[in-house]
């Protein structure tokens, strides 16, 4: 541990993941290398969302962006989850204000067999050299992020094609064909493992595993489903001591368990009171959030109040991450995105004095 | 409060609600009249949605027919949330397959000058008569819910100018506009308690509603834009015992405050745990709920399991009305919209026993 941090400039954020003291709280946001920056959509116009991501120069140059311009604590290496479904054989298009696509959806068994099984080192290659490359050109300023979807997050996306408002085929495929489900969800877990020890192989310092899905089950369900997958990754990650986030948007239930799936970090939606949660699971894990995306709408003076009370909620305790509780709007000011690092940067000095 | 029981043949629900002694669990379901039912669409062919809404015989009968084809133990009236905006003033179309879209949405003070006082003795009048005509059809087989949106619900509606996605409109008029913001909320809850006051003078046997936007707030925002409102409302509806059910539809947090917002019973969506619920909040309220609505597509087998899950995790206890945690899907087959109310008939009978 002491090893990888000390080659670090700026490593409050791994620090904080471990629960360990630092001078002031760390941040950085989800999504953070995306629309809302003009040196952002200015790269775009010169290539799509996809090409962005499998050109590791222009993967590099936007994960950097944000440390430039905003000032956040980490950066998190341009991607997305579902470069996995692609990578094992499904047609991927990203459509414009409409989102992310997948053909011939994943519906029974001969489905799944046609799966191929991935090698990160060959098929995802240019998601390691993308890291690397931004390792590089980091130069240590700050430790940089892997990410993956969960396994049910990512089956979700394959089953449905795309995203959904009513989900009814991912909910129709686990309850008529809960077995299939298991496999796919086993296959999944092995995928997300090995490509999440691949970045980490590569240079990346934490990982997050995002389970953008996971409030769609009930509490018994996530745990069946979800949950179980999450475990079994964390399990088979190679890693020495990069810490593991996992974000289960909207899983406001067995939070006790989740902190105790072996991920260094839970990152919590809005919904959730960081006092309240802390108070429930104890200090096994360091937490991670939780501004409402939305309040970069507002004022300076509103968004200063209330990231000074989710600092306040959280207390003179270590283990705190400063994120929001989803990905930045595209419409959201950047002065605004920037003012907010600023804030947590100067107000949660006082909350880590002893 | 027994003068208005003892006209119903069927008052189960009632007596639910109230917490009173019951010999099995009461059953309803939300969307229970619509689209999942064949005799539903064959009314819906000769009328469009809101055509059906404005004629109370087309309203009377749709409101009727999952009485008698799946025996559910409450009719809700036939109606749309969205009638009020249509009242002050708002232009309201439903896209097939796409929502609702209201026309020229609310965005600052000059648009909430603009829309009118209602009166719902007037504009309102085919609701009335619906819900007169309706009672008086049903005969006393069962009792009659009315409802509306919440204020939060109705004013997210009204400034989005619909459904939304990120939901950025409303949370930007909040944010940067709260002035405005509660002066609406406020205009809103005095026509919602005066629309449900309306409906109770026409007949309604209970009131429901509807916060279905309540859980994209944080839980403080959640306190001071929608449950200070709905507060409000049910301390202005003019009633004798007709029981208030609120719905927050992913509102996991301030239960404790909800449950003392003045309504006899909170109704819950599938990610949260009767049993749980019930130890946090003690006796107070009855609880309605809460099976996830998607375990309809699953087969028999799975579906008697999964209802008698939720009314082993309520228990020995008065006061639980059976119902989804959101509303039907319009794709599940009306047979297993029935057989969960069979099987909800037939297995509550041993936790009412003593």
């Amino acid at each position: 541990m002491e090893d990888f941090l000390t080659k670090l400039k700026n490593d409050l954020f791994l620090r904080a993941c471990k629960r360990k003291k630092v001078e002031r709280t760390p941040i950085w946001i989800m999504r953070q290398a995306g629309r809302y920056l003009p040196e952002y959509r200015a790269l775009r116009q010169k290539a799509d969302f996809i090409k962005m991501c499998k050109t590791p120069e222009l993967a590099a140059q936007v994960t950097i962006q944000p440390v430039d311009i905003i000032g956040v604590d980490a950066a998190i290496i341009f991607s997305d989850i579902l470069v996995i479904p692609e990578a094992m054989g499904m047609k991927l298009k990203m459509i414009e204000s409409k989102g992310p696509k997948l053909y011939d959806p994943i519906r029974n068994m001969n489905d799944i067999n046609r799966l191929k099984k991935i090698d990160p080192t060959k098929n995802l290659k240019y998601v390691l050299d993308a890291v690397s490359l931004t390792k590089k050109e980091l130069n240590g300023r700050v430790p940089l992020i892997g990410f993956a979807g969960s396994p049910w997050t990512l089956m979700t996306y394959m089953v449905e094609g795309g995203g959904s408002k009513s989900f009814s085929e991912i909910k129709k495929f686990i309850y008529n064909d809960p077995k299939s489900a298991h496999i796919l969800l086993d296959k999944l877990a092995d995928a997300v493992a090995e490509y999440l020890s691949a970045k980490i192989e590569a240079g990346a310092d934490a990982v997050q595993i995002f389970d953008t899905w996971g409030g769609l089950l009930s509490p018994s369900d996530f745990e069946e489903f979800s949950l179980k997958y999450i475990e079994k990754i964390i399990s088979q990650i190679k890693r020495k001591d990069e810490p593991v986030i996992v974000f289960a948007k909207g899983v406001h239930y067995k939070l006790n368990k989740l902190a105790n799936c072996g991920a260094d970090v839970i990152s919590l939606d809005w919904t959730m009171e960081l006092d309240k949660v802390r108070k429930k699971i104890g200090n096994k894990v360091a937490l991670q959030g939780n501004l409402d995306p939305t309040i970069l709408y507002g004022d300076k003076e509103k968004i200063r109040n209330e990231a000074v009370k989710i600092l306040k909620s959280y207390g003179k305790n270590n283990g705190h991450i400063f994120n929001l509780g989803h990905g930045i709007l595209p419409d959201v000011k950047p002065e605004n995105a920037k003012w907010l690092v600023d804030v947590v940067k100067s107000e949660s000095r006082i909350f880590h004095t002893k």
